[in-house]
């Protein structure tokens, strides 16, 4: 049995998360102003719209990391007195349909009632806000057995809303051993799926095929979600970032193939890409050099990892190394003897014509989890999409997901700047748009001297190509 | 190729079904309140709470219906002086993420414009009405580029709800060649689908393999939504109508599983069900009995069918050959000579607790499809869930889709009340509770003089049974 299952057999640690957010609620707020409970209302069911079934069902992440709850149409308090959890849950109704009480329930430290909410002691509250924030619609009229708890609700969403929400946010930065665990098992089974995938490469004759085998392995381990909108791009589709139609006939004139796609497991999200060759020789040779350099980078990142690293220094070294591997193949051109060519670049920030996305994310309950801090203002183009700003905490998860891509659309306006154009050789950069994209992913936990891969898919050309046939029958 | 094949490589019959639906307005409007245009606003992106990544989009059905349309964020007017059906779709923005405009249109007879929408003489509107329905919301802040048509917005919803949105639900009953085809699509898709689930079941340990293979066919099909949420239940889950688990271990133990499940294409949808052994050898001896009986049920049913066919006479005449399929093996006590007990029976609706759905429903855009009229509040519980009443049209599709189920919860009521548990020999029930529940769901269209039927999947215990071991390697 792998480390995490054992982790996985105890308790969602939802006590342990309420009281992580009382010490920082204590830590934030006057005394007088910490109130005595806890309260959020979980995700209601929407139905689809003009249809009688209900929409796919998402938990609000809030109240999943004070709960371990993935029913709709919840609630839970949190006394900090008595440091007690309930979570109130929809009256058992034992029809045929499976309605929300067939679902099961986590086995966490919960009283679970099947009653109105007691009357509580308002708490005191901050000053009210001018305007709500768009996403927390505490009030919410489709809960409707029991009725709403409505001394609960009207006086508990100005408090959620300025201050418990974005503490859940902080607190959800550092993960626990069990929610360590959960993502080691959605990346367990998102392994088995790159798998079955790479396996299929030979014989599949469109990326919808490769989207089904991924599918049919991650919902057969019980992972009925998908962390995120996959994406299976072959060939220059591999170049387009948020690729979504993932249904172009696969050629091997098409050169590789890049998945980005991972499962959920209960709520926590794994988030791993790798780039196949789709070639049954295996990369041809500018796809090969582009793959080697963003293995480098993702080698030279990983080596920076460790509890207070900073997230920019490692974005910049991800860009360094992208710089040295394109000019040793000619795409960046080599200045004369003495020229200092790397930092040239560098400081004209032209391998973000190559790179121009972050180097990585924080992962959790959400694929860009909270906490990020990222600044899509930044007048500076190499950090403007990073999503990871300032240190990164020793127990946080991050992505690692260095790319070099030839995409004409983000490349083209590079050609045509002054500024940039004299660093790059068109006549060898014309060998490499097919290629497309390379993307490299990797979950990483950050410890204190380093961090640990949380993340097993097969990695690398010789590993890929032993998986992609020698174990074909495996 | 298929028949369907050839129909769908023309165009979606947009501009038929705004004219169909012109028809139907002059016939209900006084001329001078016929407006000069028709207006519709498509379903919008909506991003999921808490997360950067947008909900699973699903096309608004009234305007998909006129548009063919199956992208977000679009708008739609047709003139109909001029009979000129207009597209708004929003202004392409050529990023490297896929946003809309990187979806392929519809191949339709639809002139596409990138503007804002002229300004319109405002049409005559019918009296207000004081609440406004739950799911047409026509106003809507979330299309931002270009800005939304003022014009239109203002002065077409009432118009929209109470006169254009109804007429367009009835128009949607009866369905042209090119509907047809898409659901014939479907439906094959859905039958491949099916046969692959059915050759899986001899390996595979879960309900979720058989949900993974399935969704696999479907998807490396090009069918990446499914019609509905599915049904994959062994044993006693198959007695549970709308079981949503989806996940228990497979047994020969468990004799049966249900399989209610199908592809939706281009927004048209399959609704298929099938019920298959579980144990290598086929059907045990109770499981086989109940099969032939459902099978029973259906032929039956489809031997009624015709253009103005009453449909709660083929309900009941599917509760009849229920009734007497249960005298037949001694669930029911047979009666006394002279004895009319299948007319005392069905007086008594006891077969309800044994059959307590309805026949089926119409299958279109939606799963249960537009112009049902079910009468929820049917006071005769043998027709209270018949989401089809009254005289059914020519060129509809329905389902037809009897069962015959053993479930506890719904059975044992019966069992203590008088009227109903002299009819049951509780001890040869006994014998069934472990079949589950048998369904059989085929998707017809009214013909003339009889039907067609669009349901391709593998049917019968023989043809199963071959499908599921002769041919495990085709």
């Amino acid at each position: 049995m792998a480390d995490y299952e054992s982790v996985l057999k105890g308790k969602y640690p939802a006590k342990a998360h309420c009281e992580k957010v009382v010490a920082h609620l204590r830590n934030a707020l006057d005394e007088k102003d910490v109130p005595t409970t806890l309260y959020l209302q979980g995700q209601t069911t929407h139905m689809q719209e003009d249809n009688d079934e209900a929409a796919p069902f998402r938990q609000r992440r809030h109240f999943l990391y004070l709960s371990g709850c993935l029913l709709p149409d919840c609630h839970l308090t949190y006394h900090i007195p008595t440091s007690t959890l309930t979570l109130f849950i929809p009256p058992s109704t034992p029809t045929a349909s499976s309605g929300p009480a067939c679902l099961s329930l986590p086995p966490g430290p919960l009283k679970i009632r099947h009653r109105r909410l007691p009357h509580l002691r308002r708490p005191p509250l901050p000053p009210p806000r001018t305007r709500r924030p768009r996403h927390h619609p505490l009030h919410h009229r489709s809960w409707r057995h029991p009725p709403p708890p409505s001394d609960l609700t009207s006086a508990f969403p100005t408090l959620n809303e300025t201050t418990l929400h974005p503490t859940i946010d902080t607190c959800r930065v550092t993960k626990d051993a069990y929610e360590i665990a959960l993502l080691k098992k959605a990346n367990a089974i998102t392994a088995s799926a790159h798998t079955a995938a790479l396996r299929k490469i030979p014989s599949a004759t469109n990326e919808t095929e490769l989207v089904g085998q991924f599918l049919c392995t991650c919902v057969s381990a019980g992972a009925k979600k998908q962390a995120y909108s996959g994406i299976f791009g072959c060939g220059a589709n591999a170049a387009t970032l948020h690729y979504q139609h993932n249904d172009e006939v696969l050629s091997p004139s098409k050169r590789v193939v890049l998945i980005d796609a991972a499962a959920e497991w209960e709520g926590y999200c794994a988030d791993v890409t790798r780039t196949m060759p789709l070639h049954p020789e295996g990369f041809d040779r500018e796809s090969a050099q582009i793959y080697v350099i963003v293995e480098q980078m993702q080698n030279a990142c990983f080596a920076l990892l460790k509890g207070g690293v900073k997230w920019e220094e490692v974005h910049e070294l991800a860009h360094e190394i992208a710089v040295e591997g394109l000019l040793s193949i000619g795409i960046f051109k080599r200045g004369g003897e003495g020229d200092d060519r790397k930092g040239e670049i560098m400081r004209q920030r032209t391998s973000v014509a190559f790179f121009p996305h972050g180097l990585g994310h924080y992962l959790g309950m959400d694929c860009h989890d909270t906490g990020g801090n990222a600044n899509y203002e930044d007048e500076d183009p190499m950090f403007r999409y990073l999503r990871v700003r300032g240190t990164v905490p020793e127990g946080a998860v991050v992505t690692v997901e260095p790319g070099v891509y030839f995409c004409r659309f983000i490349v083209e306006p590079y050609l045509r700047d002054e500024r940039h154009r004299r660093f790059i050789d068109e006549e060898v950069l014309e060998r490499y748009w097919d290629v497309g994209g390379v993307r490299i992913e990797d979950d990483v936990v950050i410890t204190k001297d380093g961090y640990e891969n949380l993340t097993t898919a097969p990695k690398g050309i010789e590993e890929m190509m032993r998986v992609m046939y020698s174990e074909a029958d495996g």
